[in-house]
């Protein structure tokens, strides 16, 4: 049964889904503001400090936990269906995944459709891994995560750089991802009832917005689904088992596994999208955390 | 007329008293949590980098707006009710105060009753002031600002340091400061249906934790309408006219002028309590801090 204290994000996403359907033509600015307010659900961390700076042309916010391992470095990509949220909806939660893992975040600010559709947001988070190699920072001391449009950006991110010849880092850690731009896993319809914030046609609004006029549902940089996998680091998958986007986690974990790649998948009971955003705050997310620490920290080459 | 974005600020002060109604023995740590959300109205500054750091024995959180005149420090005391409430959820607020002024703030996160009762709040204040100066921080480059609670330590750290012959700051800004320890004020009447959050009651709660077993109402270091304001440095008093506490801000600015201060009153018509806290959303709020920063920079010896 889920905690008492992780009702406050269904509480949020209620708030939000509440205000959509009073306001259907919601302007774009305004639906940035509501979800602007994503982070307010997350305890602050406490010891973390937070700098802002310029990662190879792209606006990024570091997360430096207190006597953390500055060398090693958490590569985040925040959710918001590609087209809202940023860098500080994020500040705490991978300010919580940095102080648990004991390495700095950096939590990349890339441009949102419409104003950068696909593949902007992707060229911008190779931008920032292509600064974060080049100030000095080795690959196999790097890991990759995102939470939702971010999770796909975790996988894609990968893709992109091999293509540019770039060296893969040491692991990813999707986060309830947003793969499948035309939502059709069965889990849409299996848990329509307990999801309280995504449906198939918010993932199409996202998705036509962030593809843009020239982008394809299926090009491999939107849709990993439609990636050959092989060859990726280590993926630890964390996904709320109430969500409707549950499959696209399923079936990320099933190609990777099929291309060979070391996969670990995390259903958490009664969890809704992103539940990590109740760290500090639900002991689900917590425990979910410092799994991920425990799991990536040797793969960061920390003991 | 108020603006339609100031509403943001009486909706989270209705839901606390909302919340407060349904459960009036709420636990310390339950209302703690409450107030921690109290940052949540404000818009994220932009721009300002925030590092938290032991300022003598107290914690404090360095806020740094980039390209900012580093050697002019606005000192912030958070308010409250010397109960509740923390560096961070004064966080965006007084990171804003620094950007518009172009110098950083240190907000201090001073022990709270009732672990640690009058006279800790001001003396911790005193020892994150001292620091400040050890640090080669130059007095005439520091201004005070607090709200609430915070407001009164904007009055009191200064009659603290000069009781323990430290100079004296170059300027201070109380906003809707809490002074008086018995709401005698004839606006906790006559503002009484204005004023969503701040009554009689909650005052004397505050109060009573705040004082502990030995303090007294009419200690000048805990209410400073009794005190000597003599020979103090220029006070701007920034107040809502909806506030049950505006007579405070009244009797200081009065109180201050008998005793030869240089004294700046400003009355926010339709404003609530602190309603800087809408900085970046409501304009009452930015106009506020634009105000304050055209005020203080020349006191700073900034242009």
């Amino acid at each position: 049964m889920a905690s008492r204290q992780s009702e406050a994000l269904k509480v949020l996403y209620r708030s939000w889904i509440d205000a959509l359907g009073a306001n259907p033509e919601m302007p774009l600015d305004e639906l940035r503001r509501m979800f602007e307010h994503w982070g307010d659900v997350t305890a602050e961390p406490g010891g973390v400090d937070y700098l802002e700076t310029d990662a190879g042309g792209v606006p990024a916010l570091w997360a430096a936990p207190k006597g953390c391992q500055a060398d090693r470095v958490l590569l985040c990509a925040h959710g918001g269906g590609y087209v809202t949220a940023s860098m500080y909806t994020h500040r705490k939660v991978y300010g919580h995944f940095a102080k648990a893992i004991g390495c700095r975040a950096l939590i990349v600010h890339y441009g949102r459709a419409p104003e950068n559709p696909h593949p902007g947001p992707v060229d911008d988070m190779v931008k920032a891994y292509g600064w974060l190699i080049e100030s000095g920072i080795g690959p196999k001391h790097i890991a990759f995560t995102g939470d939702s449009a971010g999770g796909g950006l975790a996988v894609t991110t990968m893709l992109r750089a091999r293509q540019r010849g770039m060296p893969l880092p040491a692991a990813s850690i999707p986060l309830s991802p947003w793969l499948d731009m035309q939502a059709t896993g069965s889990t849409f319809k299996s848990n329509a009832e307990k999801d309280v914030l995504v449906s198939a046609p918010i993932i199409q609004t996202m998705a036509s917005t962030f593809l843009g006029d020239n982008g394809k549902p299926d090009d491999p940089l939107a849709n990993p689904l439609h990636a050959d996998l092989t060859g990726l680091p280590p993926l630890l998958i964390q996904v709320g088992a109430d969500e409707t986007l549950l499959d696209d986690s399923r079936a990320l974990a099933a190609a990777a596994r099929r291309a060979g790649v070391d996969v670990t998948l995390e259903e958490e009971p009664d969890m809704q999208h992103v539940y990590q955003f109740l760290a500090g705050v639900a002991p689900e997310a917590d425990a979910a955390i410092g799994r991920m620490a425990r799991w990536v920290r040797p793969k960061l080459g920390l003991a």
